[in-house]
C-alpha cells in the first residue's frame, strides 16, 4: 500500500478532491462551450448556456415542487430534450433518476412508480394515458405528473396537469445546483426490462456514470464535438450515457423521437451526426430504407450495436453506405457497454466473411471497467480456445451499486466478488470473447449445445431473409430442437424447407432448425427480439406435435 | 444528497467498486493489446505483454531488494524504457515513484535523496557521477544504486553495480502486482524545480495519476493507437502522465533520449509520431532544422506547449510544416496541464496575428479539472474584461495531494479552498484565460504592470530574434523597467537600438525595453529560461549604472 512515510498534511480537502459527477460535464460545458449547440430537435436549438440554464430552473422548480435529496423522480418520456435535462436536472436538485421504458404496460410501470416511491413523473403528453392507468394500478402514494408536450413533434397539451414549461418558468435561475459530497450516492435507477417477474430496480452512482462518460469516448475513437444521434433510448442505461457524456466532448445531442430510416438520414445530412448506438434491428432499417428516405452524406457514421452480433450480410451492406459498425455488449447492471468488440488495425483488409467473423465478436474490456472474464462452473477462468464455454463475469467502477430493495437478488448477482452476467461465452486465444449465447438461449439438442445465434448467423445469409429468431423447441427424441421464427424482406419469398435445406448447408445436422415459421417478430422497445415470447409458441408447437 | 430511501445492500464491494490506479491501464493492455508495440527506443521495441512482464519482473526484483509498500524509489533517468517501466513497477510493489531532474546539481539530488527518504535510485550509467557525488553529500541513509544501462545508446556498464538488467533477471515473473486499497494511496513524489530554497515534494495520488491520463485525451484530440513521442521528460510531472496513459490507448511510446530535431524528425518519419508534448524551445528546434535533418510526413502532428506562449512567428513557421500547436498550462501541483487553449472549429480559418493572439491564451480547464479561475485580492472572481488582473487558482481531482512532509507550505497552498497557482492573468469574455505574468515575472514601470509575455511577444516579431526573455531592470527613476536578453538567428545581426526602436512600435512607451542584451540563454532541463539568472544579471547592470 503506497501510504508514505509521512502523510501528515496530504489528506483530501476542498481543492484536491472533488466527488466524481456528470454535473461537473454540463457546468464546464456552460462556460468553455457556452455557445455550442447542446441538443437539437426539430426546431428547439439549444446553447449549453441556455442548456444550464433550463437545467438549473428545473432542479429549482423540482425542488420548489417538493422534491428533496434522495427522492426519486421518474420520467415517462421518448428521446426528446426533456428527458436529456432530466439526466442533470434530477441529480442537481440531489434527486435521483428514475427514466421507465415507455413501451412498459400500465401494470409494470404502476409497480415501478410504487417501488421506487416515485415523488414527481414528467411524462409525454402521448403518455399520459399509460402513467394514469398506471397510477391507476399502483400501490402507495402516487407521484406528481408534470405534463411535457412535445411543441416541436406538433402535440397540444392536455391542460390536465402542471406543464413542464411552467415548471420551468417558476424555477429560480439563480438555484444552486446540489452536488454529491459523496460519489457513491445514487443518481439513477433503472428498472430491468426482464422478461420473466417483476423487473428490478438497478442503482447507479455518480462516480459511475462519471467513469462511464470516458469509456465509450476512447472505444469509439470519438474526438471533440461528436454530434450524436439518440437512437438508444434514454431510458435504456440512461441511453448508455450519452446525455451524460455529451457535455465532456462539447458534443450536440439530436434528437429522434422515432427511429424511422428517414430520421436517421435526415439527422447525418442536415444535423452532420457522427455516432449513434442502437440495436441490430436499426442498421436493418437503414439498410433497407426506401430510396427516397435516403439522403447523401460524405463522412464515416460509427456506430455501436449492441443486442446481438452483426451479421456478415447486415456489416457488407452497411459498411458501403457510410457506416462502420462496432459491436458492444452489456447489461442494464453495467451501464451499458461493457466490452467492444475493439478493432485493430491490423485487420482492415479483410474483407466478406472474414471480417464479419471479427466484427461478430463479444470483444474485450472498455477502457474503463476493471475486468471483464469468462468463468467455468468451478470459478475458474476458460482456457482461451475459441472452444471451452463459461460464464462473462464483470468487476469494476462500471457494475452497478446493486438492486433497489433486494438485498438478496444483489447479494446473487455479486456473489463470488464478480457480477454475474449469466450470458454464456468463449474466450478466444487473443483475449476476445464471443457469447455463444444468453445463458438461457442455449439450445440443447441429443446431448450438444446448440448456439441459437449460430444458427441465427447462418440463415442471415440466406438472401430472403431479413431478421430470424432461433429458439429451442421441446422435441420427445433430441430434448430439444432449434425452431427458427423469420421474417422475410418485402417482396422475397422462401419456403420452410427452403430454409431448413440452406442452413443444413452451413450447419451440423443436430444444429439445423427443425421447424421455420414465417412472422412478424415481437420485438422490445429497444429493438430487442423477445425470445420468450418465442419459446412459449415453440412449446405449444411441440405439443400440439 | 443522493441516498436512496433505502439503501440496504448497495454498499461497494469486490465486484462493484475498484480503487483507480493507472497500473489497471497496463494490466488490461498487457492482455487486450498484447502483441503491439508498448515502447520503441531504438533497436529496444517491447510489446505490451513483453512490457507488462518486464514490469512484474522489475517490481518483484525491488520486493527482494528490500522495497515495501510505502517505500520510496528514486530514479535518476533519461527518457529511456526503463523510465516508462518505473511508472508501473514501483507502484506495483506499493512504493512511491520519485523521478529527480537529470539536471540538477549533486547538493540538490542529495537533498532530495534525503528528504523523500528513498531505499533504491535507478541511476542511467552516465549519471553515475551525480548520483554517487549527491550521496557524498546527503544527509542519513543513502539510497542502493541499480545501475541501469542504456545499451541501446552504445553505453558500457561500470560494474560498479547491481545491473538493471540483472534486477528483471533475478523477479520472479508470478509476482503479484500491489494493487492500491485506497486510491488516494501516493503514487509518486515530484521534486518542484524551485528557482529559490529547497525544492518541495510534490505528491500524486494513484486517483488523480488515474482521472488525468483522461484528461489530455479529450483536449489532445487522442484517438486509439496514439504514437507519442516522449519529449517532456518523464521526471517533468510524470511526462505530463503520457507513461501512465499510453495503454489505455493502446498507444506506442517512442523514447527521445536527446532532444534534437533530427531526433524529433525521424521519430515522426520512421516511427509515425502523432502526438508530443514541449517547451516552445522545442518548436524553434523543429523550425530552425538544417535541411539536412528534415525527413518528410504526411500526417499532421499534434504538439502541446507549456511554459510561454507560442509567439505568433513561431506559430506561423511551424504550422506549415505539418504540426497544429496547442498552448496547454500546468504546474507540478496539478500533474501537469490544467488548461488548454481549446481551439474551437470556428477559428479555423482566422490566420496570423489573429490566430496566434488566439492561440497565445492560456485557454480553459481541462475536462478532467473541477475548476479554474482568476480570483482577485478579495477572493473574487475577476470580471471577464480581458482587463482586471487576478490569480490563477483552481480546484479539483487533478490537485496534488500536498507537500512531503511539510504541513505548512501545503496549507498555504491551499488556501481558502483553492490551489494557488501564484501566477497573475486576465480572463477574457469568452471564459478563455490568459496570463499575463508569472507572478514573480511582472514589471512595474512607473506604476503600470508590464506583462513581460507581451514585450517578448512583440521582440519574436522581429526577422533576427530566435529567442528572448525580459525581465525587470531596477530603475531610479521609474522603480523598474524591462530588459530584454536576446539570441538571434544564426547569420543574422541587429542591434540594441535596433531591437528598442522594433519594439517601441508595437509597445507603450513604458513597456519598451530600456536595454537588450545578446547571449545565450540560460535554460532549465524542460527549455524554460531561468529568468531567475537574467534578474541577478538585470540588477548587477543597474548598480553598475
Amino acid at each position: 500500500m503506497g501510504w508514505l512515510a509521512d502523510e501528515s498534511g496530504l489528506e483530501r480537502n476542498a481543492a484536491n478532491h472533488v466527488p466524481l459527477t456528470p454535473l461537473s460535464h454540463l457546468r464546464r460545458a456552460a462556460d468553455v462551450h457556452a455557445d455550442r449547440l447542446a441538443i437539437v430537435w426539430r426546431d428547439h436549438r439549444v446553447t449549453y448556456a441556455e442548456y444550464a440554464a433550463r437545467v438549473t430552473r428545473l432542479a429549482s422548480g423540482l425542488a420548489r415542487r417538493g422534491v428533496r435529496p434522495g427522492d426519486v423522480v421518474a420520467t415517462l418520456l421518448p428521446n426528446i430534450p426533456a428527458q436529456a435535462e432530466a439526466h442533470f436536472a434530477v441529480p442537481a436538485c440531489g434527486a435521483v433518476l428514475n427514466t421507465i421504458n415507455t413501451r412498459l404496460d400500465a401494470d409494470t410501470v404502476g409497480y415501478i412508480f410504487g417501488h421506487a416511491g416515485a415523488r414527481v413523473v414528467l411524462v409525454d403528453t402521448a403518455l399520459l394515458p399509460l402513467a394514469e392507468a398506471a397510477i391507476r394500478k399502483m400501490e402507495g402514494p402516487a407521484p406528481q405528473i408534470i405534463e411535457v408536450c412535445d411543441h416541436a413533434a406538433g402535440h397540444v397539451p392536455s391542460g390536465h396537469y402542471l406543464g413542464y414549461d411552467d415548471l420551468l418558468a417558476e424555477g429560480d435561475p439563480g438555484f444552486d445546483w446540489v452536488l454529491p459530497q459523496d460519489e457513491w450516492e445514487s443518481i439513477a435507477i433503472n428498472y430491468t426490462s426482464g422478461t420473466t417477474g417483476r423487473p428490478k430496480g438497478v442503482v447507479y452512482h455518480h462516480r459511475g456514470a462519471y467513469l462511464g462518460t470516458m469509456a465509450s469516448v476512447i472505444g469509439w475513437r470519438m474526438q471533440l464535438f461528436p454530434k450524436v444521434l439518440t437512437i438508444v433510448p434514454m431510458f435504456h442505461c440512461n441511453g448508455w450515457l450519452q446525455p451524460w457524456m455529451a457535455p465532456m466532448m462539447g458534443g450536440t445531442l439530436i434528437c429522434c423521437r422515432d427511429v424511422t430510416a428517414k430520421a436517421i438520414y435526415d439527422a447525418i445530412a442536415d444535423e452532420g451526426v457522427t455516432h449513434f448506438g442502437g440495436a441490430p434491428i436499426v442498421l436493418n432499417t437503414i439498410i433497407n430504407a426506401p430510396e427516397s428516405d435516403r439522403r447523401p452524406f460524405n463522412h464515416v457514421v460509427e456506430v455501436f450495436t449492441a443486442g446481438a452480433p452483426p451479421p456478415a450480410a447486415t456489416l457488407a451492406a452497411i459498411e458501403p453506405l457510410g457506416f462502420n459498425v462496432t459491436q458492444v455488449y452489456g447489461l442494464t447492471e453495467t451501464y451499458g457497454p461493457a466490452t467492444e468488440c475493439l478493432w485493430q488495425p491490423e485487420w482492415d483488409s479483410t474483407t466478406g466473411e472474414d471480417r464479419a467473423t471479427l466484427k461478430a465478436r463479444t470483444g474485450v474490456a472498455m477502457a474503463q471497467m476493471d475486468a471483464v472474464t469468462v468463468l467455468d462452473s468451478h470459478d475458474t477462468p476458460v482456457k482461451r480456445d475459441s472452444a471451452h464455454l463459461g460464464e462473462i463475469v464483470m468487476r469494476g467502477n462500471l457494475v452497478m451499486k446493486g438492486y433497489y430493495k433486494n438485498p438478496q437478488a444483489t447479494a446473487e448477482a455479486f456473489k463470488g466478488g464478480w457480477f454475474r452476467s449469466g450470458d454464456i461465452a468463449v474466450q478466444h486465444p487473443d483475449g476476445y470473447i464471443k457469447i455463444t449465447d444468453r445463458a438461457k438461449d442455449i439450445i440443447i439438442s441429443g446431448g450438444e449445445n446448440v448456439s441459437s445465434v449460430e444458427v441465427e448467423g447462418a440463415l442471415m445469409h440466406h438472401p430472403a431473409v431479413s431478421l430470424c429468431a432461433v429458439v429451442a423447441k421441446p422435441d420427445d427424441k433430441w430434448g430439444e430442437v432449434p425452431c427458427a421464427f423469420v421474417e422475410l424482406k418485402p417482396g422475397m419469398t422462401a419456403t420452410e424447407d427452403d430454409l431448413i435445406r440452406f442452413a443444413r448447408s452451413r450447419l451440423a445436422g443436430f444444429a439445423t432448425p427443425k421447424a421455420v415459421v414465417f412472422c412478424d417478430l415481437p420485438k422490445t422497445s429497444t429493438g430487442k427480439i423477445q425470445k420468450f415470447e418465442l419459446r412459449a409458441v415453440a412449446r405449444l408447437m411441440a405439443q400440439q406435435g
